[in-house]
């Protein structure tokens, strides 16, 4: 397998950007993805029981189909908290897509990130839709990938390419993260292209696994918002054999998928808003993963932690014992070992050892800093 | 029942302050209270896994000792994470005091806030108890107060006046609070003092409940402290009758008692670290008080909420419906009712209805502001 810091998309797919003007500032704001031939498709969604409006129409197409040909998508806006209404601007987001690509409506899937609470203006993505068409590439992506983002200050790509017998597949990911981050994702959107020919369930299992093991493991500032997903298509253009479970070509789609998302999320935690540092908190001798995960995100969730990581305070290890406790798992003092790597560098590493049994997790944070107020308190 | 914005010590009460060179700046960081008839007293503590020392000591004295003469409090140093030597220390530190004042070690209580992973300086208090000892008296509340302050910025005071049948018995209550306050108390002190007459577990009760509807509706940041504790001594000295459950006196007691701690409550929130804005948050129409106040910590926790709030920011109202998405309780968008009383003002309310059921909650919380993150970042 060989990584790429570059979104390179794999055979078949073709991507644009516009400015639609739902941004104030004129920067990008809308992104299509297109797939030439049909392709499977599967997402995860974020656990908030209150969910935007594009998550809904995704959920319902996912269900109800198995051809896919594109991803159309907004920043600025969210499509959330905007009712019945908001639905209908979801579905008549994906009709219009659908109609000038001359595909059905259920193949669009629809993602939106942005403001919560405000009708989406679906007339300025209407408006760009015939151009967003005519400039489909497979270098869009470059213009597609900066679409996405709000409050990012970095693009969030990378591209695995493996060997699966005499072809080469490539799986390439984009995301937008920044602030909100959370186990189960939020205010987060990734979307990831491959070329590799595989069954719809197994497509679904394995996106399953490499989100469990690499965005559901983050966390920037604990809240969990209403829109975040993690999108794949998968149209079988890279000519490889198909992909079946149990097989060792299965076990390198599988490692290589993990290696994109896991680089994705580590790159928008360390574009969290605001952060100066990089965290990586492993938690070993736990009863189970469960527990381990638990005590990580304990300390990962600590405001006062993370305002001591920012300061480079002595107190981050008193502070982390008491994220520990505050969890309620119930831990001696005396058996507790907290090791922390140099505090005075940007990438920080804690780990914690429990002696209550054999389990560990691992999870990424960033710092709390004064920007990460000032960002949240001013988004408009 | 007369409330008074200060405190008054009841009969039979005495305080004192001094600088003990625990905090470099020199201020007051050591209160001994003291009440000249033996008190029965009742304490809560920190629900966080990990403790401080002065917890166990109390912990152990409160269940083999009924007679308590005496509180000795340090600011600057929280004893907290110093393993044995730590209960050592606290142990030794009763010890010294019940020497001096000439009571039983066991009738000493002890409390510590401050920095923790660093061993108590003990002789630093020793050498101040015979000047804490002289001092003693009724007015020395006013030094006392200030002596168990840490990053608060103003004294948090209160006293209520109750009359139990031809006599007026008072309650006084003083407080230290600031950053890290979460439900179950988290770095938070507070000392409660009554010449009322009452049995030792008529006082645990009236106390559990008094702590149950105010210290532990309260959150600034949802950190939860090693330390935290809520004490409180009745020595008898009013000469009201002695107040036994299912009375009208013991109506007015309680009542008495949650009015005190309530108080201290708000103050605590008012003065937390860096804020700028009182929040109270109330949820109706919810399944269970579980349910409801839940939902309003959803809420409360939420970084993004606070720093809208901050910011007075029309994205408070999306990040409000996210906090409560993200608490997992299944509310439809469609019944949630959000309202927010204007956000430029320094004191806000947010109603929230669940149409789910009749039970409801109330929090207190306060926003997140820069200087929360400056604060936590150099404390030292």
């Amino acid at each position: 397998m060989k990584l790429y810091k570059k979104a390179i998309l794999p055979v078949g797919f073709m991507a644009s950007a516009a400015s639609s003007g739902i941004k104030r500032s004129g920067k990008l704001d809308v992104a299509l993805f297109y797939s030439e031939p049909p392709a499977k498709a599967a997402a995860t969604f974020t656990a908030n029981t209150i969910q935007g409006a594009p998550l809904a129409v995704c959920k319902s197409y996912l269900k109800h189909n198995r051809d896919f040909r594109a991803i159309i998508v907004n920043s600025g806006n969210a499509n959330a908290l905007t009712g019945a209404q908001g639905i209908k601007d979801a579905i008549e987001t994906t009709k219009a897509t659908a109609k000038i690509l001359g595909v059905k409506r259920e193949s669009v899937l629809v993602a939106s990130t942005g403001v919560i609470a405000r009708r989406l203006p679906l007339d300025k993505i209407k408006r760009v839709l015939p151009q967003l068409t005519e400039d489909l590439s497979s270098q869009g992506i470059q213009k597609a990938k900066k679409a996405i983002m709000t409050t990012d200050t970095f693009t969030k790509e990378i591209t695995a390419k493996v060997r699966i017998g005499r072809e080469t597949i490539t799986i390439c990911g984009i995301a937008k993260g920044a602030g909100m981050i959370a186990p189960h994702m939020a205010t987060m959107l990734a979307f990831i292209f491959t070329d590799a020919t595989i069954g719809y369930d197994v497509l679904k299992v394995a996106l399953g696994n490499a989100v469990a093991g690499s965005f559901n493991t983050i966390t920037v500032d604990g809240c969990m918002s209403t829109n975040d997903m993690v999108m794949i298509m998968a149209n079988g253009a890279g000519g490889a054999a198909i992909i079946k479970p149990g097989t060792p070509a299965y076990a390198l789609f599988n490692k290589a998928l993990l290696a994109v998302c896991d680089s994705l999320a580590r790159m928008i935690v360390r574009d969290g808003e605001g952060a100066t540092k990089f965290i990586q908190i492993e938690v070993t001798q736990a009863k189970s993963y469960a527990e381990a995960k638990q005590v990580a995100l304990g300390i990962a969730n600590s405001n006062l932690f993370k305002c001591a990581v920012y300061g480079e305070n002595y107190n981050a290890l008193g502070r982390i014992a008491a994220g520990i406790g505050a969890t309620g798992v119930k831990i001696k003092e005396k058996d507790l070992g907290i090791k922390i790597s140099a505090l005075g560098k940007k990438d920080i590493t804690i780990r914690v050892a429990l002696k209550r049994g054999k389990k560990q997790a691992r999870v990424y944070t960033s710092d709390l800093t004064p920007e990460y107020v000032k960002i949240n308190a001013g988004y408009n």
